[in-house]
């Protein structure tokens, strides 16, 4: 298939974009790409194109742009329940004490997750995940960490694997049994600790071999804060997770710094993710790296808190930024990243074309997937967009909506 | 026709809900709503109306939410062009003043709207006003004011007429030919000031009399404002617009504090809009009349700018409040009334029952037609909206999407 007439291709070139690179969107004006087996194999002018390959079957955009799918490296999407009550006593001036006391947090998430099958998460996620598609988001990466127990873990990774193999999108699935201390381990976070070290994180990793031996072992990920874990309890659950091969990942710094950025530079983790409280030194650590900054802006959005990721510190450190919804069903329940990129321009000071690349082959290199996913380049994955727009510079520009209008996954078309 | 099982019916009870009033849904669980000739027939429990009515036809909304439709009271959604050069400059750090050499700014939005013709008008932004739709937007305000000399204003006021006649939506009109002070007049803004008084209102009126003898007047509007008009020529054009039988309309205190919410009182303006900046006697002024405090969140969101509508001093002030996307160009190029309640949520702190009010009911006062729209009750005009959720709270609490699954316009179904 030829996708031909692009007012702009964007093919986003690899490598990932580091420091003030970020924003090369290898422009194509009248651009097509050629599609073979479901993977790009060509990009360039439409003239060029239409002349080489007469035969393929044409798909005219004209007048619009043609970009790489939307990479969504860090959501918290699979959870069963809702928190809206718990945001209307907020808004109604309730304390933080008075909403646990009425069973809100994330321990009520937690509650209502262990209580569903996997059916049950299924049925209840899907409607998210096309949400997500419908956004643009062609792959996306989705935590556990409402379980909280081994069981209640295992049967959210089986969810995950479920709407991976049922959807177009594609799943990358993340542990994070270390999302916050489950209740029956509130006194002693380091018993739960040792328990994730010993017991969790190897019952993964065999549960794994059995049900999806032929996938790479998914992330495992640690909320290293205040509240949550410290940094020496988050750096021995990754250096157990590293030692049985896992990925690693880490929430750090959202609100107070512990160092967990410099942890996950140490560690070789494939990402840092929220960083809005991170020192300027971690910050050079995290540059001086292979891990990717992952910046959240939906969620100080969602708390409509003032701080938001420092953007331009790790651009001028040489850092690699990229952006993600966060999207969870505490803080921010939003499953576009037109809404990510939209905020990245206004709170974190991206230019529309740094926020893109932020949000594509940036946030592919943040799940680790950038030799395959992320850009328009031959060989690449055929997962495309085609907006309504005749200017990428409308994402960004405009808000609250959705400026897409043909998905494109692997080669198929699958929402328009 | 009977739409019934609603989770939730919210009627949202008229009058316009003034001061702590703000918030009363009118919640009917399990509820039913009985559409006859394309109005509201009777509002009760689904058991007792289908026991009523036997032989209607069905909407079964089981599991979903039913309000009314959403009612933009504020937009300045008619113009040509767009502006995202100017967004990215700005990004870029480039200054007001480069911006403008650059071509940027309001007037290059005028420059490019006088330059269409009617028909190119309608075709521009007839796709806003479709996605508006989608959004549950039922009934919206559009202004003129990109044309700021008669024959421009008159081409998009007919534009407005026939996208009218042609869309589901019901448009109400307001001529803003005090928008901005138009180049020829740079400077002489009395000049231009007295050419609105004794030629364009006139011209409106005139015009108006010709093309559209059966519907009211079109509200006048003042962009009252450092840098626009001053508040003795806002009052000037405002008193000469009464004479002429018009409604009145005001933009006030976006940025400074200039005296047009009191002034808004004094003649008796329909709504006050903007009111970032206003001083508590100005809001006690607003409270003390019936014009409605339209607050507009998207503007300063769209600019990343920390202020916002206060609406606490206005609702403690007994108040009427009101909620608009503002939807323009410039400054926040965003269609959807469901993003306006969620920042309405976040940084006006309403909780999602008062934002709904606000946006519905309230919105409805905003624009004079409080008596026909904005509430279901018999009687009332059957625009409705069924959300995909069960709960109307997750209005404002996510954000980012689109939770309209249906929407119904004088008793037909529309959008789905």
């Amino acid at each position: 298939m030829l996708i031909v007439h692009a007012s702009q291709l964007l093919t986003v070139p690899g490598p990932p974009q580091r420091g003030t690179r970020l924003g090369d969107l290898g422009i194509i004006p009248d651009g097509a790409l050629r599609i073979i087996a479901g993977r790009v194999a060509a990009v360039g002018k439409s003239a060029d194109l239409l002349r080489a390959y007469p035969q393929d079957e044409i798909l005219d955009a004209g007048g619009r742009v043609v970009m790489p799918g939307l990479v969504d490296p860090h959501t918290h999407l699979l959870w069963a329940g809702d928190r809206a009550a718990e945001f209307e006593m907020r808004l109604q001036g309730k304390t933080y004490l008075e909403i646990l006391q009425a069973g809100g947090g994330i321990l009520s998430t937690v509650r209502a997750t262990r209580a569903a099958s996997v059916e049950a998460l299924v049925e209840e996620n899907r409607p998210r995940l096309l949400r997500a598609l419908k956004h643009g988001t062609t792959t996306i990466e989705v935590k556990t960490g409402y379980g909280l127990e081994t069981q209640a873990e295992l049967r959210m990774l089986e969810a995950i694997l479920r709407l991976d193999a049922e959807l177009p999108l594609d799943i990358i699935p993340t542990f994070l049994g270390a999302h916050a201390i489950p209740p029956e381990w509130r006194d002693d976070p380091d018993g739960y600790t040792a328990h994730l070290c010993n017991e969790m994180l190897p019952a993964v990793a065999a549960w794994w071999q059995e049900h999806a031996p032929a996938r790479p072992l998914p992330c495992v990920d640690v909320f290293c804060e205040t509240g949550a874990f410290t940094l020496a309890q988050s750096r021995r659950i990754l250096e157990t997770a590293k030692g049985l091969g896992f990925p690693l990942k880490i929430h750090a710094d959202e609100f107070d710094n512990l160092g967990g950025a410099a942890l996950a530079a140490e560690l070789g983790a494939i990402s840092a993710d929220h960083l809005v409280a991170t020192s300027q030194a971690d910050i050079e650590a995290l540059a001086a790296s292979e891990t990717v900054a992952v910046g959240l802006p939906c969620t100080p959005f969602g708390l409509a808190e003032a701080h938001y990721t420092p953007a331009k510190a790790i651009l001028e450190a040489n850092g690699l930024l990229s952006l993600a919804t966060d999207c969870n069903p505490g803080t921010a329940w939003c499953e576009s990243m037109q809404f990510a990129i939209a905020l990245g321009c206004r709170y974190m000071k991206l230019t529309p074309a740094q926020a893109i690349a932020a949000a594509t082959i940036n946030a592919a290199a943040a799940i680790g997937r950038s030799d395959s996913l992320g850009s328009l380049e031959p060989g690449k994955q055929a997962d495309l967009l085609i907006l309504e727009v005749a200017d990428y510079r409308h994402l960004g520009y405009r808000f609250g909506g959705n400026l897409v209008d043909t998905v494109v996954k692997g080669g198929e078309i699958v929402c328009e």
